[in-house]
């Protein structure tokens, strides 16, 4: 028997932060056939809540330092508002939606990230072999769309601030031993593109040749070399498809048409 | 066949508010042999981080007036940093919990307020017969603590602030037709006490009579005539135990134990 088809779909800021956009997502979302898990990140609302409480933001390589204060802001966004908004407008828009973090039933175990060169605080890295596979496969089969804030904690009860591209990889793993699970990577970009100047320069697929030669041209560039990286370390664990595209393209991604975002294959 | 037991135990703001009081109170709920959903306020950091962020804090009559920017303020603090932390500690404690708020797979659907004499802004009631027993029966089966935050919303997509007592009310009453449901309110007190200045005068039963005999006496005050008679109201609804005591004795109150707290009859 054919595995049943799960779609892990993560967005960025750039939907959340826009009320209109969020909603004009939501509603092509909510109307997907497939089971469905949605990670969200938190925007600039943590960025924004932090400024207003005079804590300021220091980011090193993209990640957020994340220390006391920090934690308490980022639960309290992404757990708090911005996930259960989205659980709000997507029942209003029909589909039955749960809003967990990690730390709910040990979903998503991590440890404290260790104190290398960096010292990132409250952050946290994913136990993969861990994450509660069980508890996922029983919403899902009660035809609950799973709505996951990038927030977790460790076995002494500390809350952890997770990258949310990493949470999507890592439940799109965790699944493909149940289900054929799509990755969908949805920003405001149509995907990845020749020419970053040019919105339909899309590369419609990567895969392990062109990818090299991509990032040797200079074509992949820094802050994208990591997220293909991890989309084939994603398809190597038994991921199907990955696809990074306009998250407001979503009904067309999820159908893996045509001439839609950048799909990535081994 | 007997009904399995469940508690239901709601916390309010002074067990949240002091770290260690919380601890020791997880300590002992963590350990409780019982089925168990724990309902918890915000205590003060709602009002402390409004205050922070320059947001006037209006109470009528106890209840929170909740414009656009506090129903922010409540989702972030109670379904955000307060769940999330109680769930990451149960967890620490070995109890599996997951943390949830009205909104979540309409868990408990709710309605805005309408505008009568006082116009309470973003505020709900509950609407106690759509309460997703459902659901909640499925995670106890699987052995889960539900950890509740007192935020829902309406068909609209609206976050909507709830009153904490009357969530544990309406689970309570809900889950009565499937458990032996107590139902603990969880104070800094030792129960109803006869003189507010001794912690030692507990009343440790009100029924039907002698409820009305205190209130004429004026020994159940303004605050508590309205906990009292929703009390009543939980028993005449099917929960069997209504219990209000000191949230430290968590494990006697639990154990139905003589001596500990206020027990309410029919």
């Amino acid at each position: 028997m054919s595995k049943p088809s799960l779609l892990v779909v993560k967005i960025g800021g750039n939907i959340i932060d826009d009320e209109k956009t969020l909603n004009a997502f939501l509603d092509d979302f909510a109307a997907l056939p497939q089971q469905k898990i949605l990670v969200h990140g938190g925007g600039k609302l943590a960025t924004e809540l932090s400024k207003k409480l005079g804590i300021e933001t220091k980011m090193v390589e993209g990640r957020r330092i994340t220390d006391a204060e920090t934690i308490k802001v980022v639960a309290m966004t992404y757990a708090g508002w911005v996930n259960k908004s989205i659980v709000a407008l997507l029942q209003s828009k029909l589909a039955k939606a749960i809003g967990l973090c990690g730390a709910d039933a040990q979903l998503i175990p991590s440890v404290k990230r260790p104190v290398k060169d960096i010292d990132y605080g409250w952050v946290g890295d994913v136990v993969k072999e861990k994450i509660n596979v069980a508890l996922l496969r029983t919403l899902i089969r009660e035809n609950i769309t799973l709505v996951i804030a990038p927030i977790s904690c460790d076995a002494e009860g500390h809350l952890l601030n997770i990258n949310a591209d990493t949470i999507a990889q890592s439940l799109a793993e965790a699944m493909s031993g149940f289900y054929a699970v799509t990755l969908i990577y949805g920003f405001e970009k149509n995907g990845l593109l020749q020419n970053v100047q040019d919105d339909n320069s899309v590369i419609h697929e990567i895969n392990f040749e062109n990818g090299e030669a991509l990032k040797a041209r200079g074509v992949i560039t820094d802050g994208m070399i990591p997220k293909i990286d991890n989309a084939f370390a994603a398809i190597k664990n038994g991921v199907e498809t990955v696809i990074m595209g306009n998250a407001l393209h979503i009904s067309q991604l999820a159908a893996n048409e045509k001439g839609y975002g950048t799909r990535i294959q081994s």
